[in-house]
């Protein structure tokens, strides 16, 4: 209890958080495997890319020069000697003064080229091209090494692999990538109001929503969530079950029955098996969480109402996750909106506020931390720093989303 | 050839695009699978939720009128005569006039209380809690229907279900759900100067970058990608490959080599077996997109710069899977920026130019649509609007984000 009263700042419990991460676990996977996985090493051109000079239109190879002064009234005349087809090395003949190659996009620029004219800019004449306007050295052309130089860093360890990135990983030829392992995330509900998604609550019982949202999120994130159903507030079948967990799991969030009672329950039993770091946190809704260590593995006390649960999921847990995968970018996405209306806050606490998004206005639903409903019908949160007192309607705010 | 003369702007290659979609599938999936999936009909509660009034707070249920006028110099003065267990029913006596029952949160309100005094608001004496602050009637009472009421919709069809959209499903017990079917979509990739990713490229040939780019992003996007390889371009190999796909895919994407002679045969083998609608599209980049149907499946030929087919799959693609699942918010995640720089554009034509976000700025990376390094290095889209003339430096613009 009288932990309880030392809350700790939310800054203060990132950083506990953080403190108490695992280090990222590297594992070889197939680069098809990639997308969404963490890198854990840069990954390095061992080639130029692409590898040699193409064209990057439908055109005419020239030397440069050939076309100084070229207009619609004095085109420069330059004859055709061949034409390169695609994917075959040196298949049109080289370029000479005066003449020029047909070259397709994505084809080899020909010895003795600098540059390609667009086929829209030539006329033709018999055997003769007519080049209406002067093209520079280089131009339209894509030089062999100008995606990525061989030796050069394509992508950075502490990347989360996007579908771009695999087409970069597939230009490459990265077969294998060194990608942190996906952490095993145990998920043990406690609360004795709490019966499965399958049953029927009775009077007082309510099925356990918290651990399919937090399983759903954890999948999202890039972890693996495994859920091992509801414990009664007993200490004994309490501790049978996080002994279960412990060896199989990286880290453990205990899904909180909402009363105080469960709440206690759940950091006896952490203090008892290791420590208890942090118990209350000034962040609003999710002021009732716990945080500690069982040997090296975190365990999260999270509170029982649903929005709560979430902010502090979102706030709190997913930082130490980030550190887990190694991820560098750990922002959320946002977006900036104009509050809808005020927002009152109190003092000395971070308050995150659920908001619907309407044609660029923040629509603040204050509701109960207990529902769900609030939760589903909002595109994301608003957050107020524990020096600030609310935010006035009207004001800029950057909004978390979803 | 004459057909590529025709472009057609953005928004009619959308409506193309999206008027030959096939109808969504329905299909029945246990709850557990439903994050990320989109709902094909609505979901309704059976029951209220969550069911009965619990307390929010860990408190004293009372009559609200017992509290009325209490203060810290005069404490309303309650006989504790009960308190309530989690998860049981009516495990507290009735409240009656000057008596009031413990409550812990999530716990039901007995029978005679309409309102929970905090406990942080009271005091003790004895068998007497001293209460220093009024309620009124439905303080820190979370009604037994005030999450949803039976019969009410909990989430509409549409709807992508999201994570705390998995929490709202167990909390009403729903144990399947009707989605929409994945939709199969084929990728073959067409070129010859194209090689496996596998391969080491000869001179004249690059590896198969976007395949593997377009199956990422189709993966994300909630389909399921199945990649055909590499066919010359010889209308009798390419031939085959269709008849391979088409009675296996519910769309067809030929990834295309970057050349006329490619996008000429792409369009010629459409042609043959069924229409191209679409031959050229006032989009930068991605002009050379062609959209067609063979029966009644999609064909769209993609251009074959990675960024054309990047920015093609996004802008036209996207809209008609959407149709495909069903979905109902069709909107890209988008965040407000000031412009860095300058950008020119060529009236007339639809750009969509890769920009990297920094603290708000939004940097063009300009540079050719052929390099896989601005995909990369790049957060997302500035659009230009056909009838404008390019965008200033220092104006405000949505993001596109990846």
């Amino acid at each position: 209890m009288s932990r309880f009263l030392e809350v700790i700042d939310v800054p203060g419990a990132v950083a506990t958080a953080v403190r108490i991460a695992p280090n990222p676990v590297p594992e070889e996977i197939p680069a098809e495997q990639a997308p969404g996985r963490v890198l854990c090493a840069d990954v390095t051109a061992h080639e130029d890319i692409p590898g040699f000079d193409r064209s990057i239109v439908d055109g005419y190879a020239v030397r440069a020069q050939d076309t100084a002064g070229a207009g619609d009234s004095a085109p420069a005349l330059l004859r055709i000697t061949g034409r390169v087809s695609m994917g075959e090395p040196e298949s049109g003949p080289a370029v000479t003064p005066t003449t020029c190659v047909y070259v397709p996009t994505g084809g080899v620029i020909p010895p003795g080229a600098d540059a390609v004219v667009m086929v829209e800019q030539t006329d033709m004449a018999g055997d003769t091209v007519l080049v209406k306007r002067p093209v520079v050295h280089g131009e339209n052309v894509l030089m062999h090494d100008e995606d990525y130089r061989c030796g050069s860093v394509i992508l950075t360890k502490g990347r989360r692999i996007s579908p771009q990135d695999a087409g970069v990983l597939a230009a490459c030829g990265q077969a294998t990538l060194m990608v942190a392992k996906k952490p095993v995330i145990g998920i043990i509900s406690t609360g004795n109001e709490l019966v499965p998604v399958t049953a029927a609550p009775g009077p007082g019982q309510v099925r356990d929503a918290n651990a399919s949202m937090i399983a759903a999120w954890l999948h999202k994130y890039g972890c693996i969530p495994k859920v091992y159903g509801i414990v009664r507030d007993e200490r004994e079948s309490f501790e049978t079950a996080l002994s279960k967990a412990l060896p199989e799991c990286d880290v453990i969030l205990l899904s909180g029955g909402s009363s105080k009672d469960d709440r206690d329950m759940t950091a006896g039993v952490i203090a008892g098996k290791g420590e208890v770091l942090v118990h209350g946190i000034t962040i609003a809704p999710g002021k009732p969480t716990i945080i500690g260590r069982i040997g090296k593995t975190p365990v999260f006390g999270l509170p029982g109402h649903p929005a709560s649960a979430y902010v502090v999921l979102l706030v709190i847990v997913r930082p130490m996750l980030a550190c887990m995968l190694g991820e560098k970018k750990t922002a959320l996405k946002t977006t900036k909106a104009t509050l809808g209306s005020n927002i009152p806050s109190q003092k000395g606490r971070e308050e995150y506020v659920r908001v619907k998004l309407v044609d660029g206005i923040a629509h603040p639903l204050f509701g109960k931390a207990g529902l769900l409903n609030t939760l589903v019908q909002s595109d994301g949160l608003v957050r107020i720093l524990a020096g600030e007192e609310g935010l006035e309607q009207g004001s800029k705010v950057e909004v978390i989303l979803w």
